[in-house]
């Protein structure tokens, strides 16, 4: 369906703006009756930066000093003015405190699990180029291996990590978000910890740093400044972002799993292999009113 | 050495911005004496959107018919004016002209092309999750099946292709832009027949149309514009921007293959599986001052 809408192109786009708004207005993103979960605003972050608003869910249960760590520095204000000065398009934008000491302690690397014996997950691919086994956890894409029972979030786009230096347990507060294709060679040895659920477009917008060789650098007058950085819960209530995700344990996105994984529309006049891409599986959001 | 650098926060930034003035005076990015190839300005686009220029090399030898009447549309002013109707965040941006019929005459689908037997590619990864075999043709990502003998560019972030309605041999003018996880399920049954070689940060800079249920939808007047798209050979002198791509056929780039599989640096505590993602392998460009 989404493809489908993709590459019509034979409608004129009046026609479209009227079918995608009532599209909109009935039904979620996509398809009709999905089940979505709401996120827990103390859980969520809310970055603002010049271009617009981002919101970060955190994973709490997958890495929870890290989490905790990040949550207090926000707490502070430690991040607000803090600059993106790394980013290379199509790999990474990280941002962090300018002095050499940022006062945050470090931290023992989360960069992987030993899963509970009754644990479960929403499968997603065996045998990915990465991982034995793929598939989301409460909408966070993740690797396991059951031969070692390790499980791991995976570095698909969107996804927060902290940052390190040598050591596996050097990371503080420097942090990155992921935003090209993912760079899962970096899965199992750095601490990911959240994922961008709204403003990925305003992600995208951050200047980047990183120059091709014959280009002139980018002096640091033109950084993208995070200005404020807080918990979605310290927000006023007026202020607040909403977000729901799809329930990635639900029947609805298993069913879109199997749609996406055995293409039926016509525009498929070939079919693609039976396979997914942990990290080219869109789980969606959607904006509710604040209540 | 790239991802060394990128985690590295112990340094203040303006010592690393001195190191990265100095490592870009004497090294093209990222590693020294490279191969490089500069591109041909009769087989190259040149796109200039209200952000910046883009600069796209196409692929005649892959998909001839396409390049040809993408060319022949060009040269003619088609696309000046043009908009990006409908761009998906993480999957792609498309554009074309306003009418239902553009008068370009649709073309028999070229999404793969059986190789010659002399034929021979740099190979990246065997049992892709997508792919046979995986490798670099002229920088273009490339996909392998030796049982079909069927080859076929394939849908890596920044590539070109032509959009069609359901039928395989209905695309004419609307193309796009692959700007996110590569959506390899498009492989094979879309034509691409470019890839960009400098600008990707301008492409992402483009207006998003698609927005998320709970927000507004997206008004025409604000989709971005085609300034000019014109042929790199029909733009003055002064004004082209004359771009080496990185010779994929290459002893030094046979060898970043090898390192980027076995990663020697200590940031890899643990090393990763000695695997590539072929949309994952940066194939670099640099800019050469105009002769």
């Amino acid at each position: 369906m989404l493809i489908k809408k993709v590459f019509i192109m034979r409608i004129k786009r009046s026609i479209l703006a009227v079918l995608a708004t009532i599209l909109l207005l009935n039904h979620p993103v996509g398809f009709a009756a999905s089940q979505w979960r709401q996120l827990d605003a103390s859980n969520t972050v809310l970055m603002t930066l010049p271009y617009g608003k981002v919101v970060v869910e955190l994973a709490p249960n997958v890495a929870p000093n890290h989490v905790k760590q990040f949550k207090q520095l926000i707490k502070k204000g430690f991040y607000n003015g803090n600059k993106f000065y790394r980013v290379i398009d199509g790999f990474v934008a990280q941002a962090g405190p300018d002095e050499r000491h940022d006062n945050a302690p470090e931290l023992a690397i989360e960069s992987e699990w030993t899963p509970a014996k009754n644990w479960s997950f929403m499968g997603v691919q065996n045998d990915d180029l990465f991982a034995p086994q793929t598939g989301f956890l409460n909408g966070f894409p993740v690797g396991y291996s059951a031969k070692e029972n390790k499980a791991w979030l995976t570095h698909c786009p969107g996804m927060l990590a902290m940052a390190r230096g040598n050591a596996a347990d050097s990371g503080s507060s420097h942090f990155y978000f992921t935003i090209g294709q993912a760079p899962r060679y970096l899965d199992r040895i750095m601490t990911v910890f959240g994922r961008v659920v709204y403003g990925m477009n305003t992600i995208q917008a951050i200047k980047r740093t990183a120059t091709i060789a014959g280009e002139p650098p980018v002096s640091a007058k033109f950084f993208t400044p995070i200005i404020t950085m807080q918990m979605m819960s310290d927000v006023p209530k007026n202020e607040q972002i909403i977000v729901e995700v799809e329930d990635t344990s639900s029947d609805k996105f298993k069913a879109k799993l199997a749609a996406r994984r055995d293409r039926k529309s016509a525009f498929f006049y070939k079919k693609p292999p039976q396979v997914l891409d942990i990290c080219q599986v869109p789980v969606l959001s959607r904006l509710v009113k604040s209540k």
